[in-house]
């Protein structure tokens, strides 16, 4: 559907994809490759490879993001001209109308900043000794979800934007199913549940304060289906083409609780040092492995419930927008 | 004059700048900024700023500068989009008549690859004993000539595909005068030629090789501007607008003889540890600092002849060209 879609439109030279929250490429690489591949061979298989448009890829991430890393991770065969484009997925990053195809494989649970309610000790919805919404009280998922629902939206009109009329926009959203069984079950917010015990074990043994950890929330949300596709309903400028739950396809990738905590780290390191230096790196690391090995439930990949939501929207005309 | 014919170009939404070896963006992110700024101003005064556009940065190096560098040094204020764009200004870099500017400052004399007859030991123009052409044999400077000849022609047809017809290209050329008085003067080739004469020295102790030194040469020329202004006139597809030949502005900066080496080993230093190993670089900046200290003629900023071309281009419509 994506390359017969991309096939039809009029006037496309070149075909500008862009991938949202790349990380250092190595996943964005391939995804690049296997979409510029398919859309090439349609070309191919329709008898029009004459008329093959070049291909151009905008890889976008944060500003402290490894592009270096990302640059030299380019294939060097490959069909499209490339770009880095720093900044946050929150705002607009590229010229207006000139992206025929939006992807964003595994980053929209970045939220664009903790909300600040949750790090506030007057506030209701103040998280006091926990690093993440889950297990708190109600009012610190509540400010989770608002920013999240708001960052959303900001990413849906940024790339209403720059998308041409008729462009698509595929989503691989990390997400969670309404409900699990915490005894039979797990998901990425219980590992984040998990992993915020690790900080107020350490607090209490003195390695830093408690208010230290108070004043440190992890910026992801999960969320579940229905959610995502209110906030998406809500916005107008798309239609939706596919939207389908599956299963967490990179589940068994991680073997053991070793390799959970290693990934784990990969992800978060530089934002927990920042906050709490390089120098509980290492013991928190180790206190969050010994706590997975000691449960069954995170040693058995089986039990993971986390899912991915694959969502395809295409950009409407503009004049089937209502006003905004 | 640039600013008055961006303005003047119909449909330009956004404007779209690139610089061409941005390398870490110090100078670029001033230069951007400069011409942003003066686009809006003129916008302003001819009362349009209600019709500003965008503008979009494109920053082009290598695939090995430090784009991390670049996209940290962005001013936070700054009136455009941006994105890196990493490989060989030599060769294509974006799509297909989208640039209305296009910029490159003290970039264009890195040629692309060492004339590989220069290090042929069979070959006339093998430069045996010398990691440049100055003060080498006629057959070596021609071949570097040919090659950059042959390089600057891809950058034009390059930019020729990139930019818009209309399009401006304003370029600021490292180059040297026709000729000079090396008993009362000096160019940036002088100074390779000194630099080349530490790498014999040390060959001669016994540090490395000679062969070592025959098979290692800088891939920078320095055309004299008659030269560089027949390159420009055998392609057809730009009309200069302006071509001035600019006392080199920056020569005063380098107040002495170890700001001079130090500024030297910043641009060459990876190079010469990829060939060399990192292990000769303190002795050969000693050295060289030395030679550079011991001669009265390097340690006069007055004496250094060096030039920079400021060459403005206009893209000619596609119909004013010969067929290529």
């Amino acid at each position: 559907m994506v390359e017969k879609d991309l096939i039809a439109m009029p006037e496309t030279h070149p075909i500008r994809i862009a991938d949202f929250g790349c990380s250092t490429g190595h996943n964005s690489c391939a995804a690049m490759q296997i979409i510029t591949e398919a859309i090439r061979r349609r070309f191919e298989i329709e008898g029009l490879i004459s008329q093959l448009p070049d291909f151009y890829v905008y890889f976008n991430d944060k500003v402290t993001n490894d592009f270096n890393t990302l640059f030299n991770s380019l294939p060097r065969e490959r069909l499209y001209g490339a770009a880095g484009v720093p900044g946050s997925f929150h705002g607009r990053l590229l010229p207006k109308a000139v992206l025929n195809f939006a992807y964003s494989s595994c980053s929209l649970n970045w939220i664009s900043e903790v909300p600040k309610a949750v790090l506030d000790n007057t506030s209701p919805a103040w998280n006091r000794g926990k690093i993440h919404y889950e297990g708190a009280r109600r009012e610190v998922r509540e400010e989770y979800a608002n920013q999240y629902s708001k960052d959303i939206e900001s990413f849906l009109d940024s790339r209403a934007e720059e998308l041409v009329q008729g462009g698509l926009m595929a989503l691989l959203v990390p997400a969670v199913p309404a409900s699990w069984d915490p005894n039979s079950a797990y998901t990425s917010t219980s590992e984040l549940y998990l992993f915020g015990s690790c900080f107020m074990d350490m607090a209490k043994t003195g390695r830093f304060s408690e208010a230290k950890v108070d004043s440190f929330n992890i910026p992801v949300y999960f969320p579940i289906p229905q959610e995502f596709k209110a906030i998406i309903e809500r916005n107008d400028k798309y239609t939706i083409e596919r939207m389908e739950v599956l299963d967490n396809p990179g589940k068994h990738n991680l073997t053991g609780p070793k390799d959970r905590a290693a990934y784990f780290r990969a992800t978060s390191e530089g934002m927990l040092i920042d906050h709490f230096g390089s120098e509980i790196i290492e013991e928190l690391f180790d206190r969050y492995t010994k706590k997975l090995e000691a449960s069954p439930l995170f040693s058995d990949p089986d039990c993971d419930k986390s899912i991915i939501m694959f969502v395809l929207l295409q950009r409407k005309p503009e004049s089937y927008c209502s006003a905004s």
